[in-house]
């Protein structure tokens, strides 16, 4: 590959904007973009736990992630008309799930539980990455408002630290950071990582799509990754800071 | 009621305001605002029609509507999670569907099939009367954008007119028009009316939420349903003519 | 349209007969014929309330609404095979249950539940202005069988009025009254239209089938629908004298 | 037991009514009553048959059971509403199929299919074996239409014998016959037996509710059966004459 | 027939096997195999039992019968991806659930449930048969481990006796005992026959495959299924002795 | 943590049998030991291949995973009697499907479908490891079923190497092998590694369940990883031998 088609060079993000309090009603929500990709990311907060939590004196971090039929370049059939959840969805909530709660004290947010719903509006490639991403910022300002209510005391910090999420992978035998979809369906490997804002992985999720990948290709896609993240952790930062 | 709570009169419509090719993949896309009332709606244009259909020589148009979970003020559960769709939501795609074929000629249409997706963003009230009226517009730009590709010849016009629709209600005994959902829960009597751009009706829905209502109710609330839906008409043709 | 099938004048109800008591189980039951219509209602009294209503004093009165697979002409697959309910069967499962407590002082019922299964035997047009009618009937069984056992004290009367349905359609261009499957199919315009005894309007639900109908034609429809249900009135108190 | 409580001799059947052409739409239709046991059955006749029989030039008969949710003392949910079929209903569904096959030349009937609906009005014991009872005439009228349309030749005749069923069980040491519902929750034994007019047997399905049984037991109760149905059997030929 | 495909004479069973703790976590577990058939019995004691049956002392024995989908010789599909549970899945279940019953003392087992799950790892007919025979050794064992631990104390026997069952069938003109898949599908008549040890019925399942089966057949039938059952009681405590 | 609980080394796996032909019927079955985990692989060949695929001339491999309800130390509810098949199935079962998919050139496979139904018979840690491992010994017997029969040339080869897999973990601080579910519970965090049986990726799955790990606890988990299928590969290729 020369050149990607979008003209980025392969350790180059995409045009990332973070948009809080999209939402009137959630308490926290965000309109995350990955260039195209658009996810609507809400955090709902609800006081007590789940049935097997209660008494523990610990929150729940949870989320649940879907695509509009039309987000796609071909229209899909509604999970709720199937009447079941397809494999990919319920792979990418928990993925999604995991990853927040990697960066929360759950003792610190008392028996409280936040949903995440992450909608995606418009599909273009990496969309559970732009969802976890977004969905960390929603989730901070959802703890921000139980804090500012005083639902969690405001001596409290559940969260304890920053977390994001990028794909990276290898297309026409070149690494590359952020894949869009036409590059996504084209890569030899893909994969999403999860990364603190410290630099530390939360998840590493790759796969040979066609041939088998050795050590040196995963060290490059892993270095990609960090970089990326990081990127993402500064823009994540400065979005809270507006 | 000597006031409403936002301060409209009663005969007055929120800020409207449509958003045509919100998506890029969508043959027709449009954001349609009925104050904080927010939902997406996506024409998606098919070659083929059903199988009960095949052969007919005729088209199809249908829709699907649906509430992300925080599109309210308390979260709902997603009813793909459920594994079931709920009566109400059967009952508005149906209402949609149906509003949108009394302005087609499917024999114009050809044997294709054009889904309108309408996804609540945000409930605020009046969800399936903005969801009709947006669709309107955004069906109007699919049937336009295969003309324009020759998939419907340019000499076919399978529109017939134009369709909104708007909520109209007694509230403390006042009949107002366009009820956001602080007045819906309170009102006596709920009815929502799909007008044609030509003043006509295509769905009369009247339902007395306490006390049963008369027919000089039943006449007030028309009045006002044809006036606002009058504007409405309007705002989509400007919104089309841009 | 010079003259309808069956021979009947356009404002003309279909042979109309209440057979209370056609169950030996049930609180309440009622077998209901408009023409070939027929519609097996069976009211279920059972003391207590669903969850989200206790504690609040007042009673619930709901309906479920099915079809056997061959009252129609053509066998349809059983819901409970399809393993889900379509959207016709909830829309007027909730129709039913709306009319019902549009009559019903639930604080007079007390803590108590009534639920009215409307099953369709035959059908032949208007099987949910029948069941309405029907229901109704059974419903009234029902409550005098409480008040009588003292479930609910006979100084209580939970019910505040009686309620009927049926439907009218403009066929051949011409207003009629109760239509059976052969112009229900043929109608230009079909609307149901729900009513108390004391002539007011419960539900007023009109729908273009073919072209967009204008306000005359309303009127004209409306007139003949309070007509009918006044008639209907009158046999379902003949029916509760007997 | 010294006396059962209807009065019966405990090897008499109860009062039995067959009522054909109870539907106007169903090739063949009877209401068949064992005392207050009711069940409708209709018989749809459909030229094809399912998948995996074509090209084999054999018909096919099935039977879907089903009880009305107010067909008992107390209201059972619907299975629709439940959203699936439970055992009972499937094994009793299975039952009238095979029960009824044992009486078809699928060869004969040709490339048919014919669906038996038994759905139980009212239920009070031995409805199972009534909706056997009753689908046999109404399968034998569906056949005979079939045969006088020519859909089926008249030269053909599918029906190589009839079918009946009839419940018997031990009751307070006493083998009975036709068992209502309160003998059939206090039977030791309860056996379904299904017998052709020439006196055999197509299904023995015995239980020992309580105590296991031994052979005399067995011995008694199957000549209780055997009578049994030989009595159905005139009648079902006799209502056949009419 | 002059001689079965296996060299068996007609009132001779396959080589049974039962091997008792196959699994190291549940209670009881035994891998019984009749010729080729081939089940995994699992017993799971649990302390409690389903709310309808609370307060009542009495304890509750449940089974849940299902086969492998390459069981078979040709694939099935999973029940769990189709969503939903065939009729003769729940027909087997509920057979070997009532089985296992008639030889328990509910009281004696106190507020307890035991769940038995009969997994079928290979099929060569006569599952349910060898599943029943199979779970009472499971369920002997994990009433045994119960009275052990004292959950269940050693003073209480739930257990009043053992149960067995096995097929038979006219094939070919000849009862035989305990059919392979390769007379089951070529039977005229089949019938499972549960029974204790003690020699007394708790299931007769007879089932006319092909043409109806007269008295003397169904006597013929009967003894041989005596003759087997006897001896698997005798494998059964053989089994439970070593 | 000085030693492990069941005394081995951080580097050993535990004891591994692989027994092939453990089923009569299906095309190649494996029964696949790990420790106390117990995996039961069938692979069954059919000709033809999914709608989605036809005329490709290619063929497809998929598989199934599933846990007996007792094979765990508390019994689950069965997936099937559930209605829904949940997210860790789905995910399971897509991630062998996908690592066997990377060793098999589905052109050289033909129309052909061959689908790897897992079912674990016993979890004891690792069953999605074990699974993989088990499946590709199943898979490479039914490809040489295949080509034995004709089906598949004998000059094609769709197998293109070898593929199994293990689970690496930090627990008490330290990376071991192949994790038993009192170490998989206990651990920080936990990483599934597919390898071919050149040393190669097909997918890493890591995962902080606790702290978030550094790229030097990766390069850890990985090299035990790949000493840990390296000897798996080995057993396989011996397995096949005999």
């Amino acid at each position: 590959m020369s050149e990607r088609a979008d003209g980025r060079a392969p350790d180059e993000l995409r045009p990332v904007t973070i948009t809080r309090n999209w939402l009137d009603h959630a308490e926290g929500s965000v309109l995350v973009e990955f260039g195209r990709t658009r996810v609507l990311c809400a955090a709902s907060f609800t006081e007590g736990v789940p049935r097997w939590r209660k008494g523990s004196g610990q929150g729940w971090v949870t989320a649940e992630y879907a695509m509009l039929p039309r987000s796609t370049n071909t229209r899909s059939d509604r999970e709720s008309v199937k009447g079941k959840i397809g494999g990919r969805t319920h792979e990418i909530s928990r993925l999604i799930g995991r990853s927040l709660r990697a960066v929360v004290d759950t003792a610190q947010l008392g028996e409280n539980t936040i949903v995440l719903d992450c909608d995606v509006l418009q599909a273009d490639g990496g969309t559970r990455t732009a969802a976890i991403t977004g969905a960390y910022v929603a989730l901070a300002d959802a703890i921000a408002w139980a804090r500012g209510k005083g639902i969690v005391k405001a001596s409290k910090q559940p969260l304890t630290g920053s977390v994001s999420a990028i794909s990276v992978g290898v297309v026409g035998g070149v690494p590359v950071l952020d894949l869009p979809y036409v590059e996504d369906v084209a890569a030899e490997t893909d994969m999403n990582v999860v990364v603190t804002g410290d630099g530390r992985f939360v998840e590493v999720q790759g796969t040979a799509e066609g041939v088998p990948f050795d050590r040196s290709e995963l060290d490059a896609l892993l270095d990609l990754a960090l970089a990326g993240t990081s990127q993402l952790a500064v823009l994540q930062a400065e979005a809270l800071a507006r």
